[in-house]
């Protein structure tokens, strides 16, 4: 497209695509690395519930300042007010709550698959995106890039695997339903907030993330009221929180803020390659950082990552 | 090909091809069932190269009786006599010697490499045989079908993971480098194979395979003497045979036949193709026959196969 003397116009939305994309891929790496790092410093203090909402305050914030800077400059436009009419809002709770059905569900699957055979059901995410992308997008992948996606999703599961990894065969049908609905609804989420950022694609990115972001700050407060009620009261609402812990929810939020810009310039599809390579830069990063050591699965199925990019990428071409 | 109105002629090429390829996947499959047959019946008795040496008559003695039937019907021609001249003959040994060059180094990996080791790095011939046949036939394989031959050897090392698999990586230099060697042997005496067969088209295949087996018993007799030589003359030639290893015999002078006959009407690639998806056939059959397990690994690894196997297709229509 850009070799083919593409346009101005062209060439500079493509180097933003470009950008907001390895943004997520290095963000996400981080955020793995982080997990580990507070992982390895000990356990858990904090809770979650306060730093979720914390994520969803920070990057309502971002949004404002980016906003407010955006005012300054080129002045209030129909474009870039924050106030908006019903229609445009009433949407924007939806992901929020989709989210949060989601993290609750997490609790009771763990009752019956074990938390490295959760990480190898969650690969159900990488089809449940493509297939959500099609139906509510209305969007066409090739053929290739259908057979692509599936290498994908195979690629990511076989680079995790290690010697317990069949235990995940055995688990029982409840434990697949839950893992392919809680796909479903992550992949729902994801595909309905592109739809709501790409229904209005003059609107600034600012504002749809700054609604996006207030209805996903009321929701976990009300994860706070419902979860953590007497533990931020009896112990404060920051008790157990460290320097990995602010690490984290800057992570966070600043992942979550490439994730919109990715949904707005780029696609789900991007997303999931992205977050899936960072994956694989992970593991390789946590070589060098933690001394960790690369099996032959993970060779094999970063390969079939590798030509499922590739052929991703020559599947569009031919379209 | 055939949906776009071909003539006759191209649809009962397609049949042929169709069924020696079938037909070697049958015979490469049950192949490796009478391997972990005789493996549980105990260990092997009898003497290998005598084994191989009756393969090669075998073989030898099958196609010298179809071309009996072959004069008997047509009358002895220019394509189908026996008779031939040092030019077209001079090439027969060389696929025969490289055969018996690989088989002897075999014995000498496994200083560096335990059994399931070598089996895995057996899949380098996956490799080895697309560059070869790229090299020697100069055959073009498609972006795509390049991409669908990594995916083929990626996904028959992952189909045959198992907890011990992560030792190869701690294969010394020297093991990895005869590995290449070995791979880049029997990939080459495919290869040259088919460029022998293929290069006398009209020939009748079974005088090109009278001519390679008459050559594979005078290489598997010179094998004999090297080293089976007092165990022969001790025990006997047959010494140690069983039920199995006569029906092994006949099984593996089939599967020649086969591969021959891919070779002419196919070629290299079909036949690695064949026998990769034969290896994945033999494990699901062994679930059945012998209470065999599936790992998850092999899912993922027969995943990625299919999707090679529909993308080499695909590949080869858009070209």
């Amino acid at each position: 497209m850009i070799a083919l003397g593409g346009s101005t116009v062209d060439r500079s939305k493509w180097k933003r695509k470009s950008i907001v994309t390895l943004a997520l891929t290095v963000l996400t790496s981080s955020q793995a690395i982080l997990i580990v790092w507070s992982k390895r410093a000990g356990k858990y203090e904090y809770s979650v519930t306060t730093a979720n909402f914390l994520v969803e305050a920070l990057k309502c914030a971002l949004s404002l300042a980016a906003l407010t800077r955006i005012w300054r400059n080129e002045g209030v436009t129909e474009d870039n007010r924050l106030s908006t009419s019903w229609d445009e809002v009433s949407v924007y709770p939806i992901p929020a709550a989709l989210y949060l059905i989601k993290n609750l569900l997490q609790y009771y699957i763990f009752a019956y698959v074990d938390a490295p055979g959760y990480q190898i059901l969650k690969n159900f995410n990488i089809i449940s995106t493509g297939v959500l992308y099609r139906i509510i997008l209305k969007k066409k992948l090739s053929e290739i890039q259908w057979a692509a996606f599936i290498l994908l999703c195979a690629g990511c599961t076989t680079a995790q695997l290690n010697s317990n990894s069949d235990r995940v065969l055995q688990t029982p049908f409840e434990g697949w339903l839950m893992a392919i609905i809680m796909a479903l609804l992550s992949g729902f989420a994801g595909v309905y907030t592109e739809a709501i950022i790409k229904k209005r694609p003059s609107r600034n990115i600012n504002v749809q993330n700054f609604w996006l972001y207030v209805f996903g700050m009321v929701f976990n407060a009300m994860a706070i009221l419902a979860q953590d009620f007497d533990a931020v009261m009896n112990k404060g609402f920051f008790h157990g929180y460290s320097l990995i812990t602010v690490l984290m929810i800057l992570n966070h939020a600043l992942s979550g803020l490439a994730v919109s810009m990715v949904m707005k310039y780029a696609d789900n599809i991007v997303k999931v390659y992205s977050t899936s390579v960072a994956m694989l830069l992970t593991a390789v990063v946590s070589v060098f950082l933690f001394g960790f050591h690369l099996s032959l699965a993970f060779f094999l199925g970063s390969t079939v990552v590798s030509i499922s990019v590739y052929l991703h990428s020559i599947g569009k071409l031919q379209r």
